[in-house]
C-alpha cells in the first residue's frame, strides 16, 4: 500500500463542518448572548476566532465545501466574518440543539449532495498555531476515516491541564504500514472528562493521553449510520429536515422538527458508544492548539504575540508598573495599573469585570450571579 | 488657677483657617487638579471632606469665625460646599505658594480684625471620628496658645502607621496643675518625619510619640511673630497683602507680592524653630483620625461606615465574590469582581486605575506616569 495520508480523491470529497455554538461564559464580558466567543478576536490575531478557523481550512477544502452551522441571531455576525460563504452553506438553527442535531444535520445535507463524502467537523473558536501541521494532521485523519472509522484529533498535551477532556490512545492501527495508513493513527480506548489536577498529572506522564480537541473526521454516511444505531429518533428528524432542505417544505418542516431533537453532545451521542465498540482512531497532533476557554487562556495566547508582563487587547491606552495579566478593553479610557498580579481586567462600556488567572475558570459563576441579579440583559 | 480648658473669653477670639491646597495625588484618579481631595467624598460621609471639616469647627468659632485659603479655581467648589462662608473669609490663592503663606495671611488678615485673636488651622482634608473630643482637645489647645506657646494636635497612636510625621512628647507642661493648664498638655520635644516600618513600631512601643494631625494653635500675633523672626521677607510680604486687603489696592497688591512669596511648609518654617526653642506644647488626642491620604485609607474608613469584604464608595451596582479591597465607581456600569484580595479600583469616565492596598502609596508613581506620557489632562 502506497499512501500513508489521504489521497486527492479523498480529499475531494472532504467537507468541513463548523458549529458556532456556544457563547464563551468564561469569557464574560466580553463574550455575549449577542456577540459569542467566535466573533471576537481573542488572541490579538487581528480576526475573529471564527474567521482563523475559516482561513485555516479553505486550503483543504475550498471555499464552497465548509459549512458553517449557527443560531440565526449570528447570521449577520458570521456573513460578515465569512463573506466568502456561500448562502446554502450556511445552517441556521432557531434555537441551539447541541452538537449532534448540528453537526449531523450538516452531514446529511452533506451526503445529499455528494455520497462519498467525508465530513471534518471543527470548533469554530480554537486557537491553532502550526496551520500546515494541522492540515497535515487532517489529511491523516481523512485517510483513516476513509476506512470507516470515527477519526478525531488529539493534542500532545504541554502541560497536566484541568480545563481540557482527553483521549485514553491504544495501540497503533497500522503498525507495519500493510494497511497504507498514516503510521501516527492510533485507536482510542476511551474519552475521559476533564481530570482532576492530579489525576492530569498521571495522564500527561504515562504518555497514553492526548488533549481532545473536540474536533473529527468521518465519512458522512458513517457519521449518519452511527447516529441511526445510537439515536434513531434524533437520526429520523435529521433526515425529515435535510430531505426538506432544498424544497418549497424547508422552513416548515425545519420549524416543526428542529425544535423537538434531543439536545445531546456528539460524545455521548457517538464519540463514546463507536470508541466502546473499538470504531474510533486518532491523529496526535503536536501543533500549538487552545480553547481560549477563559481569560487564562486569553492571557497565554495575547502574550505569545506581544511579549510583556502585562497581556493588553484593544486599542485603550494603557499605563502599568510591576503587572502581570491580561488587560482587554473596549472603551478608550486610560487604563492605570500598579503593583497587581495575574490580573485579569476586561473593561467594556457597561460592564467592568476584575478577576485574576487563577479564578479565570470562576467567571461563570459571575454570569450566574448577574442572571440572579435580573441583570439579563448584560449577558 | 480654676480653669484648666479655654475660657469662654479664650474662646471668644478663636478663629479658624481652613487652608484648602493639596490635590491628593495618591487619590488619583479620584482626585484631580479640578477636583480636589478636599471637595471629594472619600469617606462615604455623604458630604466632602472639607464640609465635614465645616460642620466639626462651626460649634467652635461659629460661621464668621472661620477663614478658608484656597486656590482660585477651587472657588466656585469651596463655596459650593460652604454656602454659609462669609465672603471676606475666603481667601484665594492665584498659585499655590505652599502652607506658610496660605496660613500666615490668613492669620495677618484675622489678627487685624481681631488684635487678641487666636488662630487655629486645620486640613480641609482629614477624617475625624469622635467631635466633641476634637472640640475639646482644640480648647484645650486654645488654653495653653493663650501662654504664649504653638500648640499642635497629636494623635495618639493606633498602629505603627510609616504614611503619618510623628512628634515626640516631653514632660507635662503644668503637673502640678499650678498654672491651671490643662494636664495632657505636654511639651513637645521635637517634630520627626514619616519614619520606616522599624522605626515607627520603637516609635509606637515607647509611648513617647504622637501621629503629627497637622493642626497648630496660636495666637496670631506670636504666629505672625515667630514668622518674622524665621522668614522676615516672608512676613514682610505676607503684611503687605493684609494691609491692603480692605482696600482698593489689594488685588494689585495681592497680584505682585503672592507669586513672589517663598514655598515653604509652616512646619519648617515655624513649628520646627519654635520647637527648638521649647516654645511648642501638644495636646495629646484619642479621637479617630486619619488624614485619608491613600486608597488603603479610604478602604478603612469606608469599611467603618459599611462593613464588608469590598469597601464600596459610590453608587455602581456591584458584583463581588471572595473579593477584598476598596471599589471607588463614579460610572453606572455594572463592576464584576470575583477571587481578588487587597484591591484597590477607581472608575472614572475617562480612567481605570487599578491597584492594590499595599501599592496605595505608588498611586503617585502612576501620576508621574501620567504626567510623562502627556495624559495632563487626566491629572
Amino acid at each position: 500500500m502506497a499512501s500513508r495520508t489521504a489521497t486527492p480523491e479523498q480529499l475531494s470529497h472532504l467537507h468541513a463542518i463548523i458549529p458556532a455554538g456556544g457563547v464563551g461564559s468564561r469569557l464574560w464580558p466580553l463574550s455575549r448572548a449577542r456577540e459569542p466567543k467566535f466573533l471576537l478576536d481573542l488572541t490579538g490575531a487581528g480576526r475573529s476566532l471564527i474567521r482563523s478557523t475559516w482561513e485555516r481550512i479553505v486550503p483543504l477544502t475550498g471555499e464552497d465545501r465548509i459549512i458553517v452551522v449557527t443560531g440565526e441571531a449570528h447570521r449577520a455576525g458570521v456573513m460578515a466574518q465569512l463573506p466568502e460563504l456561500p448562502e446554502r452553506n450556511l445552517v441556521l438553527e432557531s434555537e441551539p440543539r447541541d452538537s449532534t442535531a448540528a453537526i449531523c444535520l450538516a452531514a446529511a445535507l452533506i451526503v445529499r449532495r455528494d455520497p462519498e463524502a467525508i465530513v471534518a467537523s471543527f470548533p469554530a473558536d480554537h486557537f491553532i498555531g502550526d496551520e500546515p501541521e494541522f492540515r497535515a494532521v487532517v489529511r491523516d485523519a481523512v485517510a483513516v476515516a476513509a476506512t470507516g472509522r470515527l477519526v478525531t484529533i488529539g493534542i500532545t498535551p504541554t502541560s497536566p491541564a484541568t480545563g481540557f477532556g482527553y483521549i485514553h490512545v491504544g495501540e497503533p492501527l497500522d503498525p507495519a504500514g500493510a494497511a497504507g495508513l498514516p503510521a501516527r493513527a492510533r485507536a482510542v480506548t476511551a474519552f475521559v472528562e476533564k481530570p482532576k489536577a492530579a489525576v492530569a498529572r498521571r495522564y500527561v506522564d504515562s504518555g497514553e493521553y492526548l488533549w481532545n480537541a473536540g474536533m473529527f473526521v468521518a465519512r458522512a454516511a458513517d457519521l449518519l449510520g452511527w447516529l441511526e444505531r445510537q439515536e434513531p429518533e434524533l437520526a429520523a428528524g435529521i433526515a425529515r429536515i435535510a430531505d426538506a432542505w432544498g424544497t418549497d417544505e424547508r422552513d416548515a418542516e425545519r420549524a416543526r422538527v428542529w425544535p423537538t431533537l434531543k439536545k445531546v453532545a456528539i460524545d455521548y451521542a457517538i464519540a463514546e458508544p463507536v470508541a466502546a465498540e473499538g470504531d474510533v482512531a486518532v491523529i496526535p497532533g503536536t501543533f500549538d492548539w487552545d480553547d481560549v476557554g477563559d481569560f487564562a487562556a486569553v492571557a497565554r495566547q495575547v502574550r505569545k504575540r506581544n511579549p510583556g508582563n502585562l497581556a493588553i487587547l484593544g486599542e485603550a491606552s494603557v499605563l502599568s508598573e510591576s503587572s502581570t495579566g491580561v488587560l482587554v478593553s473596549e472603551t478608550d479610557r486610560l487604563i492605570a495599573i500598579i503593583g497587581v498580579e495575574d490580573l485579569v481586567v476586561v473593561d467594556t462600556d457597561d460592564v467592568l469585570m476584575i478577576t485574576t488567572g487563577a479564578h479565570a475558570q470562576r467567571v461563570k459563576e459571575m454570569v450566574n450571579m448577574v442572571r440572579q441579579t435580573g441583570n439579563e440583559d448584560l449577558l
